[in-house]
């Protein structure tokens, strides 16, 4: 017999990839142009250029049975030394290239680490509203989920509710700044706080509480604000890295897991992180993007692109009445519903040709979230769009 | 607490894996030409000329946001398309794009497939000698692996041993052919008197078992042997296939998994497998690879190279009076343990820098594994050692 559980999961595509075919549906019907998709997360910006001609010279002139052979499986030596000293020199956090196992993409990272550091029937808070994958990579664990609410208005952490949640189940919590979908960050502040919440804990339980740190959107900061890196303020924490939003390179999965050089028993860690990607069927990161983006630290897209769509996004919805937090990060815009119903304005929207997704799929209700890495063509076409949206709520 | 379960597995590296740390160390000590490495599948002949030229084009032609951009978590439709046509002109099985789900390479079509067709508890039968990555793949997915020998001899299945091994728990059992580690073909008897066994276990439980066929090693056959298709004798069949050996790009993680168009339910069987592929964290199939191998339907490398290694070694070792069965396929040759003790004789071996993998890795006593899908120079170095080898044992 098939197994169930996995049925379910593949029947029941998320909200987002449902609005993201319908929008293809329509596009059809009224033309591409017509239809203003705000659903995903695909970066419009292309990869910079050096990352192509890295490409084509690597390819050129590498013997291609050595290109294109395996690495060893916690990857190649010198990216994870490219990435090591990248990170060292930026953000100062002496970590040794051995901490580092590259992966296939955000996703892999994610369920590794999960995998690693959970036994079946631990539970893993995450804070809504939240990336809703995680919720099915914990699972895949054998782990529990425990949503927590953000605090209303920031998103920083509620501690009052993490407290409650807390228990001698938990393993391990995520944290995602900037985040998906509200563009928020976390300051240095909770940071601080949540390192000194979980210390307490770790005395409280005996045992480590790992923080896992998902930063796809880490390289994605607007107006110079400066991003608090968790890893900084709290030693069991495990980052999960991806190129697919700095590099635009989402469909080449490459990525990596980093232990802060800190942890307790990061060796043993390490080495469980290794058993759980041969357990999950990852052998080695594809060996040509490895090669790519060790070549390539410190390079980013043109995030003038997305600073651009968020400032006319941003501006427009709100002196057209809608309420949002002006997100510091990613290229996530989260709008309250005038309704209080994220759902119906989702709904709505459609009406005016708009996809927006519902923040229930986040776990939160009562809002909509605008991924705004389109072309700025399409912000501006669609601003006439929001108005009549914003007009047909009253605004 | 870590999962003590996947240190183990992180800590505990292959014997494949320590033999090549071995080679590496011993290189380094006495020169790289010195030491006759046979321990990994990793292919030495480069992929076709045409891969590379189709590389370079598409990453000059294409525009990057869309050539590095996610495809649909299934794969790219245009390379499932071509797959699907590939595959019906070749064996004729009627498949569809639809039953084709691109994936990171075997590793990765072996962890959704078994993760969708069986539930915690349930037994996945694997034929001894077996590449030993199939159990730890099997317990991911909660199930047990029951290791049924094959036949002496001709390594065929051996369907007294199958029918004594078989129960109510029984979901799946996988095949290899061509094998790795002996590089023997199932024949089209062994298939149908396989497919007899299973149609009617199917009726005894009144419930679908599947064959899982592993086949990474379909195109390299030697000698115009006529390979039997698992697909074409048993219909609720899954294909996992990479194009790690076939084209030489094991490091770039490409490979699929085929669901047969004459499966029972195969619609839910194949929205099972997108469920365990999101389940484990496998977003989508590196992108530009996907392309690479849609334009590359029927290409192989080389396998003139792998074809002329095989008949020197194999001549050479019987003539030095080793026994072996002499290999249809894949790039493996199985030589007897003259002591009867694989791992004594790959110690032995060591004396003359000979490195070879023992069989009881591959759950099965006495005998010893060699990859010949290295540079002919290699062999042909080799064989002094090999001789010096056969005269240590009095052959």
């Amino acid at each position: 017999m098939i197994n169930q559980q996995m049925t379910q999961l593949g029947e029941n595509s998320s909200v987002i990839r449902e609005l993201f075919e319908y929008g293809k549906k329509r596009k059809a019907e009224i033309g591409e142009d017509k239809v203003y998709d705000f659903s995903i997360g695909n970066p419009n910006v292309p990869c910079p250029q050096e990352i192509t001609d890295i490409m084509l010279r690597l390819i050129s002139e590498t013997e291609a049975a050595a290109l294109h052979g395996y690495t060893s499986a916690v990857g190649d030596n010198g990216t994870r030394q490219a990435i090591a000293a990248y990170m060292n020199e930026k953000y100062d956090i002496g970590v040794d290239f051995t901490d580092i196992y590259m992966t296939v993409g955000a996703a892999a990272s994610l369920t590794i680490s999960l995998r690693a550091i959970t036994n079946p029937g631990e539970e893993v808070i995450v804070f809504t509203p939240y990336f809703p994958e995680y919720k099915v990579f914990i699972e895949n664990a054998g782990a529990v989920c425990v949503e927590v609410p953000a605090r209303a208005g920031d998103f920083q952490i509620d501690f009052e509710k993490l407290e409650n949640a807390f228990s001698e189940k938990t393993a391990a919590i995520i944290v995602n700044s900037p985040n998906n979908p509200t563009g928020a960050m976390l300051t240095a502040e909770t940071l601080d706080e949540l390192a000194a919440f979980l210390k307490a804990k770790e005395v409280q339980y005996g045992k480590e509480i790992y923080l896992i740190s998902d930063e796809p959107y880490r390289e994605l900061v607007y107006d110079g604000v400066q991003l608090a890196l968790p890893v900084k303020h709290y030693d069991n924490t495990i980052i999960c890295y991806s190129y697919s939003k700095s590099l635009s390179l989402p469909g080449e999965r490459i990525g990596y897991i980093m232990v802060s050089p800190k942890m307790a028993g990061r060796k043993k860690v390490f080495a469980t992180i290794c058993g759980a990607g041969r357990s999950l069927g990852f052998v080695c990161a594809p060996a040509l993007m490895q090669l790519v983006v060790g070549q390539a630290q410190g390079l980013t897209s043109d995030i003038s692109a997305y600073a651009e769509n968020r400032a006319i996004i941003y501006n427009a919805l709100t002196e057209y009445g809608f309420e949002a937090v002006k997100p510091d990060g990613a290229f996530y815009l989260f709008v309250k519903s005038p309704s209080g119903d994220g759902g119906e304005m989702s709904e709505r929207a459609k009406q005016q040709e708009l996809l927006l997704v519902p923040s229930d799929s986040f776990g939160m209700e009562g809002y909509v979230r605008i991924s705004y890495c389109v072309s700025k063509k399409q912000i501006e076409d669609s601003l006439p769009a929001f108005r009549a949206l914003a007009e047909s709520y009253g605004l």
